[in-house]
C-alpha cells in the first residue's frame, strides 16, 4: 500500500477546529487507500511561548541549558501529536502519536539546532500495516545519551521529509497557509500564477532569495532522496506545487520565478587599498559579529591599487555593521564609508538558464527601460540578483514578470 | 551522601519568579550537603488547560484515547522539569531534568491512572553521583509499549514517594501552599496549632476525612517503604509536619487532630424488610451510579422485622442518589424516603484511641453539653465520626479542640 507523509504547520493546527479540520484531510488519503503518517507543528503561538519562558530564565549558552530548552520547547509538537491522534481517533480512525523519542527519530546532540542522523522506522512501519495512522511529533528527535533534541525552526518540515524517505514513501504532502510556489508574489504580481512543478534547485534559491514557504534543509534532504515533495494549502482543496528533480521539469521555460527581499541593506567601502588579505580584514570581524554578509562586488578603481568593494546585510543588523567596519578602520583603511537601508534585491530564478542565453541581458534591459538602476549585481547557475532602490520593488517585479513571459501561464 | 527528595506542586511552581524561588529551596539543601532529587507538577493551570482540550476532541472513553491524553497532559511536569533544571544552572548548580521514560519510571497500563511498577534508579544515581541534581517530572511514567502513562491527578506526591524509597532517601518534603498539618483547620480553631509528627494512619484517616494536604496513595506508599515524609510550605522556612511511624509518634495524646467535612447529605430510608440481601439491593444500585457511600447506619426497629437504613452521600450525588433509591422501591420496599443536605462530620483522630478508654464517651458528652444532636455516629480503630447539623460545625470543633486537651501545645 502507498505511503504518503503529510506534514501540518503551525497555523494549520492552530485551534481545535482547524484539528479536526487537519483531521479530514488525513482522513481523505486513507480512504484513497493509502497508509498515512502525519507529522505536526506545534500550535501556532506555542513554541515562541515557551522560547519566551526559557530565555527569561536563562543565556541559553550552555549544552545542558540547550538540552533543558529542547526538553521544553519539544512539548509543543508532543500536544499536537496527541490532539490530533484523538481526533482521528474520535472520527473512527485508528491513529496513535509518536514523539521523537519513541519512533526513534535519532540526531546529533547539537542541541536547539540538531542534525538527524537516523530515523529507525520498525515501529511505526509495523504500526502503519496493522492499520493505523501515525501521527508523529515533528521537529523533535533523541540523541544518543536519550536526551531529547530539535532541529531548529521550521524543523518539522524536516522531519516530515526525513520521515517520507525513510518510509519510502510515495509523496511528502506539506500543508501550509498557501497554496503553492508561485511564479512571483501574487500580492504584488497579480498575473503571477501558481507553478505545478519546481525544481528542488529552484526552490533552494527561491527561499534564500526571500519566499520563505519551505526549510531550507528540508529541500536540501528531498533533493537528495529523491523525496516528491508537494506544496499545498491546508485551508483549500486545490492542487498545490511539486517539487521534482531537474529532469522532471517539463516545460523549460528560461525563468521559473521572480523573488524579492526587502530586508536589505548595502554598505560601501570606497578606496580601499587592494591587497590581499584586505577582504578577510573587511568580513572576518563581521562574521564574528555574527552579521550575514550576502551580496560583495568588488569594482577596480583607476589605477589598480584601490577598489570599491559594496556588499548587503540584513536591515536589523546595519548599524552594528557599520559599527564592526568602522572599529577595522584603521586595517582596512578606507577612505569614506557611505550605506543605503532603502534597498531591496530581486532574483530572477529558473533551471532553464542553464540551456538559454542572454536572460542577464534581457533581465538588464527590462530595468533600464523603466529607468531602474542596478546597484549591485550577483548571479549563480540558475540566478540573477540585482539590488536596486526599495522604491522600485514593484515596479520591477512586475516589468520583469511580462518581460520573461510568465504572465501567461 | 544522604539523598534528599523534594516535590514542589503547582502553585508552587506557578510562575518563573515561584520556579526560581524553588530553585533557591533546592540550593539550601545542596549547601547542606545532600544530593538531592526535585519531583515538580506543572505550573499551576496547565493541566486543567490541557484536560480541557483533550475532553473537546474525544469522551476519552477507548484505551488508545487515554493512551493520547496521557501523551498530552504529561507535557505540563515536561516543561516545568526544564524550567526548574535551567533556573538552577543558572545558579550555578548542575541539574539536569528527567521525564518519566528517561529515568525510567514504569508504570501499569492502566493510562490516566496507572500505578507505579518500579522506578529504574541506577542512571539517575549515576548523575546524583556526578553532582547534579535531579529534577523530575512528576505524575508521569511509561508503560511496557513504551507509551507515557500518567498517575492520576495528585500523582506528583506519589512520583516524589516513590523516588525517595527507590532512591532510599533520607526524607522526601513535600512542599504546598500549607506549612504544615494542624490539629484542626487554624480558620475555624484559632487555637490549632501545628503537629510535628503525624502517624502515616492518621494522615489517611485525616486525609479522607476532608483535610486534603497529600495524595492518600503517596501516604499508603510512604507506610509501606518506611519513606520519611515532611510536609512544608514553599512560601515560608517554617519546620513542616513529619510523617512516621505510629511508634516514632513519641507523645501520645488521646487524640491528634480533628477534621470535618461540610460536603455531606443524609439519606434516610425508613422500615426497610430487615430480610438478607437487602442492603445489596440499597447499594448496589448506588455504587453502579458511581455515587460513594459514606457512613451507613441501620437501625433495628421494634419487632426486628423492619429496619431503618441512614447513609451519607457527597452532597452534589444527592438528587442523583434519592432518584436510584426510589428507582429500587419495589425492590426495597422502604416505607418512606427522606434526606438533609445541612449536614457535616466532624471525626476525632489519634493513634492514642488505641491506648486510651473513653475518647468516644468524651465526644458525645461534650456535643451534648453544647447541645449538638448526632444523628450518625461511625468508628474505626483510630477514628471517631458523628454527623451533625452543619450550622453546629464551628462550635463543634472548637469544643471538641478545648476537650481533648489541644488548644495548649
Amino acid at each position: 500500500m502507498p505511503v504518503i507523509v503529510q506534514k501540518f504547520g503551525g497555523t494549520s493546527v492552530a485551534d481545535l477546529d482547524r484539528i479536526r479540520n487537519v483531521a479530514r484531510k488525513v482522513k481523505r488519503e486513507v480512504d484513497r487507500g493509502n497508509q498515512v503518517a502525519v507529522v505536526v507543528s506545534a500550535m501556532s503561538g506555542v513554541t515562541d511561548q515557551l522560547v519566551n519562558m526559557t530565555r527569561q530564565l536563562s543565556g541559553l549558552s550552555t549544552p545542558s541549558a540547550l538540552e533543558e530548552y529542547d526538553t521544553i520547547v519539544s512539548s509543543g509538537e508532543q500536544v499536537t501529536a496527541g490532539l490530533l491522534a484523538l481526533a482521528l481517533n474520535e472520527m473512527g480512525i485508528p491513529a496513535r502519536s509518536w514523539l521523537g523519542w519513541q519512533l526513534p527519530l535519532v540526531s546529533d546532540a547539537a542541541h536547539g539546532k540538531a542534525r538527524i542522523h537516523d530515523i529507525k522506522s520498525d515501529a511505526i512501519m509495523e504500526s502503519l500495516n496493522e492499520g493505523n495512522v501515525a501521527v508523529v511529533a515533528g521537529f523533535q528527535g533523541v540523541d544518543e545519551h536519550g536526551r531529547i533534541s530539535t532541529l531548529g525552526r521550521g524543523g518539522s518540515d524536516t522531519s516530515a521529509v526525513a520521515l517520507a524517505a525513510a518510509l519510502k514513501a510515495q509523496r511528502c504532502d506539506i500543508y501550509t497557509d498557501v497554496d503553492g510556489i508561485y511564479t512571483c508574489d501574487p500580492r504584488i504580481v497579480t498575473k503571477a500564477h501558481k507553478l505545478h512543478r519546481v525544481a528542488y534547485e529552484e526552490i533552494l534559491e527561491m527561499a534564500s532569495q526571500g519566499a520563505k514557504v519551505l526549510q531550507t534543509r528540508s529541500v536540501e534532504m528531498a533533493m537528495n532522496h529523491g523525496v516528491r515533495v508537494q506544496v499545498l494549502s491546508s485551508f483549500s482543496d486545490a492542487e498545490g506545487t511539486l517539487l521534482v528533480d531537474e529532469e522532471e521539469v517539463v516545460e523549460r521555460k528560461r525563468i521559473t520565478g521572480i523573488a524579492y527581499s526587502r530586508d536589505e541593506a548595502r554598505i560601501t567601502l570606497t578606496s580601499v587599498a587592494n591587497i590581499p588579505g584586505v577582504s578577510a580584514e573587511i568580513f572576518g570581524p563581521l562574521a564574528d559579529a555574527n552579521i550575514n554578509v550576502d551580496m560583495i562586488v568588488q569594482n577596480v578603481s583607476e589605477g589598480g591599487a584601490e577598489t570599491d568593494v559594496t556588499f548587503t546585510v540584513p536591515r536589523g543588523d546595519l548599524k552594528n555593521a557599520l559599527a564592526v567596519v568602522e572599529k577595522s578602520r584603521d586595517k582596512i583603511k578606507y577612505k569614506s564609508l557611505n550605506s543605503d537601508d532603502s534597498v531591496a534585491k530581486v532574483s530572477v530564478i529558473g533551471v532553464g538558464m542553464r540551456s538559454h542565453v542572454g536572460i542577464a541581458q534581457e533581465m538588464f534591459k527590462t530595468l533600464a527601460d523603466k529607468g531602474i538602476n542596478i546597484l549591485v549585481i550577483s548571479t549563480s547557475e540558475i540566478k540573477i540578483s540585482v539590488l536596486i532602490a526599495e522604491e522600485y520593488t514593484e515596479l520591477a517585479l512586475r516589468a520583469l514578470h511580462t518581460a520573461y513571459g510568465l504572465d501567461t501561464e
